[in-house]
């Protein structure tokens, strides 16, 4: 059901309308009357006749007149039954403002539970529970009570009221910009953060929505959300509930398990996301990205005043990945014209002193500036602001001049232009004329430069982007017969995990190209499958009890006569059934010995937040250690595949470092796709392990597969 | 010579004085009239007689009274005339504000040399030059022109005036702050930073020294100096010019080199200086520093009314290296005697809208949570100071009561509160009030929580400062004359490489145990030479001309036989010879094969800013790679030593991990040590490189040595 009627209501209940004054079914009324709310109100209390001149009802099924919404203001246990009797109503949906439900535990799920069967059994959509409520900005529904909330373009949704009050105090103090609605998500318990984004996605007056996230019930469906909405709307988001102390936090706030960072981060940014890290980063990004074009080419130029801004920005610029470019020798000819000889022409330019007699000078030179091809956008750091204020105050109107000719030039070059101001404090009017044409104004040369980092990098997004490569979640499974039987026998026996031989028995089903290998009763099968398996063998224990076959000295390997064959047959029998007495040993499989070569770690799990993930290092002490992997949310494209082999830092060993070949990246890529499909066709699949796998310049070799299926 | 005289100047000689208002030498004297300069004021200008109503004088040397300090405002090619007639009247400093010096290149060096010449001839310190002027905020010897700079207890230390204008502009919109003095050091030709550390250390009004650096032309003195200052001043500090354009910017900016950032701060911060990057942090991090108790345990808990705030600070005091300890029960007991039932009484402690009837009520959540002795300090986040302004004018006066007991608590604790408010925009009197007692307020809750880190860390430094694990700077050399000979061979060769045999043979004339390695003339001395290395034997050319051997094919490992040695001898000649006709061959050294193990990378070289430096790594990927190094300026103690050794991310390589056995660790640190001491005690080595070192379980082998000279 669309959010249409819930978001956009055109009549409200307030349920728990009351007359005190502190009371939230009073504000909340208060505030719907102060604000023009263009709708119709209900105030609901059965114990009151009227509130502020309006009828009271008993209940909200008294109504005469549809109602939209209710606001529900009564404590937890309540619920339940007054969304039945809103369901007698026809009510579309249900804001809940009241804790005490999934964020305080399993008797709380319980009571949660209840209430999400109330609302879908009476066709109810919630809001909510444990939320600071939603507003409609455009029709001034305003359910929070928070009261002048600036009126803009940005549709903000947060796990938390603080962080709303923040972003919204921000918008107000330190921006012209304001929003076109907020919701307080709460525990997500009916509507997820992924219908939000698809009805903020297609609301035509949002252009920008800006998230506060602590944790997500359904990752998945918001990460193939937003890969539709990020090409055409820049979502910025902060996710927070990091750390241990921090998922604690969050984890009482809002009921949601705070994800791995890891994980998280690097799903949202290839969905297009923004990601922000710094609180104070989090308005500033949706303010830049809501109002400028973005800078295609990856490179500013940065226009001061003398030293100090320019080093500091560009260092930040450096580190945000944006590049300085040279400017070209005509730019520079044009520059030289207007500025003083001591002026820098490079870039950073620096007019040193040249802008003291009149500052409009800095629209000429940002015009020059953006001219020049290989400047995709301009920051302009220090004093402009401020020269009307240091020397004399007719240079503030050349500083007005400069900003009504800097705001035209970015609507018509296309290309943005931030400024960072000493002044901001003292409020020039030629600041505010900036922010009127959608310049962004900051006293922090830290934030400043974050927003030319963001407007660069959602520019680099949306340049590589390719249907193709894209995220594509739900593709179709390529189930087997052969792979079906293999998880039916181990859920027969009870096994929650494949033995070895039977996850590459897997892997082969798809069409993995692992040699043939023997499980082998006694030491003369040994010997036999031995000589199949050519110069030199492994023999591995299998068994159900065993799954750290090392730790039980059931593996040996390069055996090359006969003898050893045996003796090493023995020795694993002997080994495993000392290590578990008990242990259901299967036999011993024997296999051909690899050769050596670069070591490589595949695994998959389940991620709390996005379900399949898949995870790729190099073997050994840059996986121990360096912790040098990294993660996909499953399926990947090859693609995806392609592009998880670079990332890791190690990736030069694979590439061909030091003056080695490069090894097989394609036969790596395809075993990555193999995982995906695997994981994808076989949903009882909860964590696989391959581990290592060897890489050689042509093929590749799985020495070692785990695979553990669902409880 | 004590720079007292110059920085506490009685009297100051305007060089340049104008009648032209916006001139420099027009506005510092109206500055020094306007804000009662406490000394005696002499304008300057041969063309003049009176200026402002003051007598005007032709020449410094023309003044009848004494003049401590001349401010120079005149342009470059005039400084060092004007310095010889300031030597005649006994001037103590000159503060040059003129550019076009050092920064310019060859031939502003040239000039900048003349002039500190004619300076120190003629007993005058130079403050700058190409710098914004200083200022005594304290007598109100106000050189800068800037007006109405907060006084206080910070001392100001900048290479930019923009940076000083921005720090100066902070403190009076966002504190309570203010400075004792400022210096823009300009390009450091004559007094250096290290110099206006030490007397800003002895100066009693200083509390604390905030600094902007660009490039430092003695970081060593400068290191020795703040390892001195640290320990009862807190310096914070922001380098910039870390990027490529950084550097460039910088450079145009200063004359100073932008020193290599992971040395730099490595350095800056074991000095115990708070190392800043973000310009946001730098001037809160002073102000907290300067004003609250350090928090001693590193421990912190945090206080908010929600969640939200309290998670994101959660996160990026993890991130800070700050623990968040779980109160102890009788702390929580006491909490929830006055909190509500819904409050969170973990660490962050939620007061869950406890405090809307009685914000006051956080001073007494204040006072038991920093009575519990698990607790260093506390950060409240939030709502406090908005209570009055959300719900009733009354609360105001209660945040108002609550302010003035959290101020008086942190004095009677001895532990610091800080305070992140949504409303120090609306500046309510209750923030002016925690400001008055030196709780810092923040609107940001990064810069919060970037306070908090900073307090925890210079308590976790002062903590774990031993004086006998110091910066032992220039100890005592251990030359030996054996070193000096082979070094003086070199040079008498005209040669700038040691060969590897010198190279060991220095190593083994200061203790370090290397095998006896033997030079071979021919074939027949190679092999008699193997047979006393052992079982294994290498062979290496040895040639000034043929530095990386391996390229030149001259290197055979491994060799067992007689047949095997002749082989590998010929094989060697004739490589080299083809490798460089026209090599001059001394020989094939003869060495032991070393048996395999974990290898290291040992190099020292000079750094821009701060000399002899040395670096440690594990060989192979992990440093060519992975850039797992770290640095130290030399010399260093053995107390270094071993946090070097431990301060790698592989360091669970060489302690012991995946069940290895530790490697010998101890005579690794004796390594480090004598390259510290060969260093130190031959000032000709200019770089030095031990690649490998092999690291067993016991002693360690060093294959590779090799040494380069100065010019």
């Amino acid at each position: 059901m669309s959010l249409d009627k819930v978001l956009n209501a055109e009549s409200v209940a307030i349920v728990g309308a009351s007359k005190t004054v502190t009371k939230r079914g009073y504000q909340t009324i208060r505030t719907l009357l102060d604000e023009k709310y263009e709708g119709a109100i209900y105030p609901v209390n059965p114990k009151e006749k009227r509130i502020l001149g309006m009828k009271c009802y008993p209940k909200v099924s008294a109504i005469e007149d549809p109602v939209d919404v209710a606001l529900i203001t009564t404590p937890a246990k309540t619920i339940p039954s007054i969304l039945e009797d809103c369901g007698k109503k026809g009510v579309s949906g249900a804001v809940i403002i009241a804790g005490g439900f999934g964020e305080l535990g399993a008797q709380g799920r319980i009571l949660e539970e209840k209430m999400v069967a109330a609302a879908h059994k009476n066709n109810i959509r919630l809001v909510g529970p444990n939320t600071s409520g939603m507003m409609n900005l455009k029709s001034n529904l305003n359910l929070v009570g928070l009261k002048n909330a600036p009126k803009g373009e940005i549709a903000l949704l947060t796990q938390s009221g603080n962080m709303a009050l923040t972003l919204i105090t921000e918008a107000s103090v330190k921006s012209l910009k304001g929003f076109t609605y907020y919701v307080g998500v709460g525990n997500e318990a009916d509507i997820k953060f992924h219908e939000y984004l698809e009805f903020f996605d297609q609301d035509a007056d949002t252009k920008a929505i800006l998230m506060y996230v602590e944790g997500m019930r359904e990752g998945r469906a918001f990460l193939q959300q937003a890969y539709k909405t990020t090409l055409h709307k820049p979502v910025i988001l902060l996710k927070s509930g990091r750390s241990a102390t921090g998922k604690q936090s969050a984890g009482s706030h809002t009921g949601a398990l705070a994800g791995i960072s890891e994980v998280a981060r690097g799903a949202f940014e290839r969905a297009g996301i923004t990601v922000i890290e710094n609180s104070d980063e989090l308005f500033p990004a949706a303010e830049t990205l809501s109002s400028l074009p973005r800078i295609k080419n990856n490179n500013i130029a940065i226009l001061a005043d003398g030293g100090g801004h320019a080093t500091i920005a560009a260092d930040l610029l450096t580190d945000l990945g944006v590049n300085m470019p040279e400017l070209k020798e005509k730019t520079k000819k044009r520059l030289n014209k207007i500025l003083p000889a001591a002026a820098s022409l490079r870039n950073p330019v620096d007019v040193a002193g040249g802008t003291d007699d009149d500052p409009s000078l800095f629209a000429d030179c940002a015009d020059i500036i953006l001219k020049d091809r290989n400047v995709g956008g301009l920051l302009i750091v220090g004093l402009f602001g401020g020269y009307g204020i240091r020397f004399a105050e007719k240079l503030a109107l050349m500083e007005e001049d400069g900003a009504h000719r800097m705001g035209k030039l970015v609507r018509k070059s296309k290309k943005p232009i931030i400024l960072h101001s000493l002044y901001t404090s003292e409020k020039p009017h030629a600041l505010h004329l900036l922010r009127y044409y959608g310049i962004p104004v900051y006293d922090s040369l830290d934030v400043a430069c974050k927003c030319v980092g963001v407007l660069a990098k959602y520019g680099r997004y949306l340049k590589q982007y390719h249907s193709k490569a894209g995220f594509i979640l739900d593709s179709k499974s390529k189930i087997k017969t052969k792979g079906q039987e293999i998880i039916r026998t181990a859920r027969k026996e009870g096994r929650n995990c494949l033995l070895e031989h039977e996850a590459k028995a897997l892997f082969r089903a798809h069409g993995a190209r692992i040699p043939a290998e023997y499980l082998a009763d006694n030491a003369d099968e040994a010997v036999k499958y031995a000589k199949k398996a050519g110069s030199a063998a492994v023999l591995k224990i299998v068994s159900p009890d065993i799954l750290h076959k090392s730790d039980a000295k059931g593996v040996r390997i390069n055996l090359k006569t006969e003898d050893a064959i045996r003796t090493a047959y023995n020795d694993i029998i002997k080994n495993a059934k000392k290590f578990d007495p008990k242990a259901d040993i299967r036999g011993v499989l024997v296999a051909p010995m690899a050769k050596s070569g670069t070591e490589v770690i595949i695994g998959t799990k389940i991620d709390d937040q996005f379900g399949p993930v898949i995870m790729f290092g190099i073997g050994g002490i840059l996986v121990e250690i360096m912790k040098d992997v990294v993660f996909r949310v499953l399926p990947i494209s090859p693609t995806a595949a392609g592009k998880m082999v670079k990332e890791i830092k190690a990736y030069p060993l694979l590439s061909g470092a030091r003056g080695q070949a490069p090894l097989d990246q394609k036969v790596l890529r395809k075993l990555l796709l193999l995982c995906s499909e695997l994981v994808q066709s076989y949903p009882e699949i909860k964590e696989m392990d391959l581990n290592p796998v060897i890489v050689y310049e042509s093929g590749i070799s799985i020495v070692d597969a785990r695979i553990i299926l669902k409880e």
